[in-house]
């Protein structure tokens, strides 16, 4: 997706300029993890023009391999940000509909060829709430990867404005998630995606607790058992520009707790979530016999991606292992 | 429409920001009658959003009366517009499918309504190149402007990229053009819309010969008696940077030809046409008696629009008389 | 007035380039309640050259009418905004003497013409305090709108840089606000422009006690009792980038406290207690038997201001709303 | 003065943001003359507020002594630059009236201590126009520079904008320009400045016939025997974008003509005329026996000048001597 | 390298931003030839930093394989380059002593594995101007190129701020330039670098007689019997805005001239050589039997690149072709 | 040196342009003490090119006296600065290698001539890092400058990056400061470059303890007791964003504590020691008899630095005073 930003902390209604990268869920977490020297290739359909072109571009720059995305298709779905400060929140509005990925057929995607040589799969909850064919093609996907043997990682990941083709995400994302290793989502996808609810949860109140939401995880793990890990990240909103941020994970057997950060002021908090699935993917790949250092490394990159300009999470290994190891001093590195 | 341009000559895949307005063909006549002083409505369908809201404001801060726009449907057209200069064009991309004017339905206006106290109807040929619903909409709409005696105007505007919706231009145009009373076009108009050629001309050849367009205009009131004057742009493309500009008009009985001006540097040639128009409407309401100087007045106008930023021609009525009158020199004015 | 700020926290001396927009104390007022939808005339004399233009396109893109505004005089009054951070507290710099409003005449303002059709007319302190002539045409205003039973609301306002012709605002201003109906205030405007002090305070200490406020609108109501309604903001300053923000609204009977927000970081200040006011008076006709809803609209309204780029409230009722329900969470609206 | 110009050719009235800097007609020969290792003193009157001394801090980077400036007054002047392009003029909007400099009162300047150790003054058209006190000012220093025996420099530099205070050009130039050892003007201050006229010359038409100005500078030297020099500069006015430009000097008995350049694009010509004087004056310092080369240098100085953003012409001698030896090709220098 | 330039043709003690873009020489063959989708490794050494790093990202994202380049020593060579325009020059001040690449050993280059699956190489007689290093390590390459059967290509590349470690090009090149097949040189590298002048030639001129380089191609070829072809790119200097551009190619038996263009304005004529080789070697692979059409689309191609903002050529095959085919109109492509 | 910094908190990889400044640990305290109104030549090589004569400008707008600058050698230092926001530090990478300081030769200064009529010199412990030559220009000079009896303070700071050179600080720095006066250090330098350390502390906890460092002072002096005064500057790194700020003055006798300042945001932490130098050295020299007043001038004077953009403390005596009585409120001066 293009993402148009005012400048400057500007309303839509105030910009003669917008600020344009390009992003989104999965490429986020591919981008990331191409950051951490994981190898990763990304898979969607672009419009074959100028548009489509600078998206690959954009892409490709951080090193993923763009050369399985498909052309086609009329557009490129745009996403306005309108950022937000203080008491005044974010805003989004969406302007994806009849993109080149949402009118996919899913005689495009060749999953045995795409999959050639793959070993993990990650797709996120926006892509099924986006049209019909689209949830079809991500069953095939898992499908397809599941039979492979390579390891499926999902983030359930609600968008209220999507899901407009007739279909609830509880209609759509069960069937889903049962092909799944690894899930993740934040303090509200649980219960708008899968209908798990913390008990006496406000996300509107500012703090957030994590005891509450061992309940949610180890109820998840109870209904999907075919789940080895889910982790749900928490967010503290005190305002717009501070939050509090952490994450919990479940493995079935023992919960693990990451650190809580204090985020002030937010710089860009888009892609918090991918951020911090990236981070886990590398944790757990990197960090096999320790969870607990899994989820630190997930939740320390995720920190970090708020002080990053743009939906990507532009930190190196060493830049999240200095402040996993405990240093948010901010001190110059000179 | 929105048009998003990467700033200083930059291409799309360039640009990690775009430049941001918000015009199109009738909006650009709009606002150069406005800034004429002439009292204008616009009408169109606008998404209820901050992105339609962004278009509200900035076609109201040029004194054009929004309140007839209706509000619904769920996009803002947008068109990427790359600038170019010397050997390389501009270039436009457009992406207004699905566009909230574009999915209009005949029964959201009210043309009794809308056309209160109204005296001029302006219209282009964008307009039913959209879709099938538009070229319904834009039919009702002449049909009942000339039941209430308002004078009707188009432009014939062709544009290759538009079309897409199964219709040719020569099956919806001519019955559009019958209710018109003034029609304009540069020089492929005619023979793209109506099927009117001018012999032995090749617009890419740099130099445009205004005798040879004059039987296009005779041709044109022939088969279209209905008209009462007819005028064409004539633009000779030196090169992305250098155009002469000139036009011809014809009421049936005498030829005029405009002057012709040597626009070097160009610095945004979009909405030259629209300015032509806007100024022919503003000369023909102001020398009633006077056809050269109408047509005089137009090609100034449209001249200067061609050394301002964006779609609109914000230039004064002085500004045009001033070029009008002979001064092409371009001295400080102090 | 034209403002012109340095970019991004620069000093004046730094810059070279200034943004800029144009606002002033009624005028931002006037557009507050536009965008609530109310339908409101701006008064003012504005040059007639390009910098007056502007300046009217400036604020008839946000739906104030404009047709009121005087042309003449020979300047726009400028100032110079340097905005702080932290402990660097923001600069102004006024640059308005003789501008085109401060040189106007009584008989440049036809009030009877003025007022027609209008419900509720007002002013602010900063008007009077610039020139003897101002200060007689605020008061032919007042005097006309009282006899035509218009609401007249006033906002103290008290600027020490101004006041320069010779008479202090304790000669003038009450004889103003005895004809007004609503007064607000700061917390040091009453004391300043009124002669009437809160106890033991110190505005420079960071914390602000609602309750010593109570006997400074007490006060002002005893002595003018032609006012209905008294309201006095409340800002607390802990540093250029952080205050808290509260009011208390007193009618004679019944004292209301409004909720105190954190403000943090404050992206422009400038504008503050105009947005309380266009918030107190959209609260007061809206809220018309709560008037602690109409007081938590106004905080809540001019809360969010300090998060607008410009000396405008760019904000909908349904954000103000939002916040006046209590999410401060600032969570991303998507 | 500071000049605010709306960035990349916009208008004044689509501006939201100003290029800043600071200049005007004596800073700029100032400037230009401490750029080619000349020491040079400004002297002028400046407010005591950060906006005086951003003026300060701008004149002094380029190593002009601002020692002699003095401090007081209420405002800096402000002139709007609207750039133009093509067929479209710039347009200058002064905001200069109640300046610091236009207020200041002949005994703040102790020319005595002033001219210490000076050897050249120069002065400007500009600075009589403004009020009656500058041109009593002015004509104490030409007075007092005369006893000294310095020499005396003078652009007679016509502003139609400016001499509102009720005497004409010709009412006080002659009284000035008689203590006067060399005057240059452009092709038409001789005529408003002076009255003096070429026969059958009209400077909108673009081209400028150098022969017919012979008249004119052997006229001004008849009726000033005074002026040792009189130059006139020649600006063909092809287009906003485009000039010729030349000069002729005349020292009463021969006629130097200056080369002709082609100037495409123009990038600012703003300062154009001070830099020909600051580079004449150079000329004539450098190349004491050979008036050709002090007016090539001139010449050649004042054609790069048009390249240059902002007034002051930030050029080297070694730039000036390449072009003055004919290398107009521009190739990179690398 | 790290390109440094002043913005919007501000000069560089003007500057207090400068855009920044990555390219050289070798790079910018590369990047065009991947923007015509021929498969390109690019070799050099890049230190291990933030900028390094940077470069190889802006690299990558233009299809490039960076995965041949070896990181380390001390830092990314810097170049300013000052844009000009008109009669003002573009100046370029090199800081490239010490970089990475300057200071690398033979050893740190495996030839064999570094031209596994290569068929093409190409370098610059930029790179053994830097360092004896340099020189050396150029040497081994064209040697194992060459006992490889790889085709080589060599720009003769004169740069007179370089060649400082002692040697002159003449003591270099011809070596080098032994091992080639193709040699591509400007009007004046055949004369600088292999002493090949020729007659009667002015370069800053402005004008440029392609007839006068028959001989010097003819000469080369004489002298270096091992090159298959031999071009020269002819650029007419009339300004730094306008230059006229075409090129000669000779392969022993046929002379070919290529069309001559007119650019003006250039936008960025940095890399104009560099698009020219891009586009030889494209055009003598695509159109192998018609040395008339590759010179064409070299030509064509490298003049596009002079409207193209930084060191890159990023136009399509498509844009070339379309140029190549002879229109030059510029005309607005929707 | 120049600093290149990424734009709006951008990493250096994102970064498409650099905002350019001039500056540097010397630098900095000189422009701050001529924003103090004293009298200061700053000393130092500077390359003959137009970066060079950039540094000039850039350091003469701020009144310091630049004619004592050396200009040759072959470039100026740069440093990149990535701008850090919350947990993400601030991050500095040099490329100062070979700059025309760092080549310098000895007999370039001669020592005599520049110390004419000054009464301090000012020196840091950057330049000893940089080269055995520089060591020895120190040592040179601050012997001279004892000779003299000029008061000589010095700032230890330490930076891990430089020191490249083959020796320790510890080998060079004992050996200069024993010819200071004067020497402050932060909250490391004393114990990297002199061995001394304050017990238990932690500079990347956050909180700082003023009273640990009391035994460092004492143990400084105890070692140099030609030193008259010892400052430690103390940071508490609560984030990039966040710190606090004091510092503690010792003169053997008496231990002084300055206040302690909260600052957030941190808009530019760059040059804080250095402008806390430039504020003791203006307090010592102003408060002669009352240490505590200059200490508390310095740290208040220091503690607005970090909110100024760049490396300099663009502040005004006025404002520091303001500051130093105690109002951190932040509230508009209008």
């Amino acid at each position: 997706m293009l993402r148009l930003s005012p400048p400057n902390f500007k309303r839509i209604t105030q910009a003669l300029s917008f600020d344009a990268i390009y992003g989104g869920g999965e490429a986020n977490v591919a981008v990331s993890l191409a950051n951490f020297d994981i190898p990763v290739d990304y898979v969607t359909r672009l419009p074959q023009n100028e548009v489509g072109e600078a998206c690959i571009q954009y892409l490709r720059q951080f090193g993923v391999n763009t050369k399985k995305i498909i052309r086609g298709g009329n557009r490129l779905g745009i996403y306005f940000l309108e950022i937000g400060a203080s008491v005044r929140p974010s805003k989004v509005i969406y302007d994806r509909a009849n993109s080149s990925i949402a009118t996919a057929k899913a005689d495009l995607f060749d999953w045995d060829k795409i999959f050639e040589g793959i070993t993990w799969f990650h797709w996120t909850g926006i892509t099924p709430a986006i049209s019909q064919n689209l949830a079809d093609i991500c069953l095939e996907a898992v499908k397809a990867a599941k039979q492979k043997g390579i390891t499926i990682s999902c983030d359930l990941n609600y968008r209220s404005k999507l899901w407009k083709y007739g279909k609830e995400p509880s209609e759509i994302m069960p069937e889903l998630v049962k092909y799944c290793d690894i899930a993740i989502g934040n303090e509200e996808d649980a219960d708008k995606v899968l209908g798990i609810r913390a008990p006496d949860t406000d996300i509107t109140s500012g703090t957030i607790d994590a005891e509450k939401y061992q309940t949610v995880v180890e109820e998840i793990l109870n209904q999907y058992p075919n789940l080895e890990k889910v982790a749900i990240t928490l967010r503290g909103s005190i305002s717009a520009s501070h939050n509090t941020w952490s994450a919990i994970l479940y493995d079935g057997k023992n919960m693990y707790f990451g650190p809580k950060y204090d985020i002030i002021p937010i710089i860009d908090r888009v892609g918090g979530g991918d951020s911090f699935m990236a981070g886990l993917i590398y944790g757990l790949l990197t960090y096999k016999d320790n969870l607990q250092s899994a989820l630190n490394f997930a939740v320390a990159a995720s920190c970090l991606k708020h002080t990053i300009v743009g939906d990507f999470n532009l930190v190196s290994k060493e830049e999240v292992l200095k402040l996993m190891e405990g240093d948010t001093s901010g001190r110059v590195s000179r």
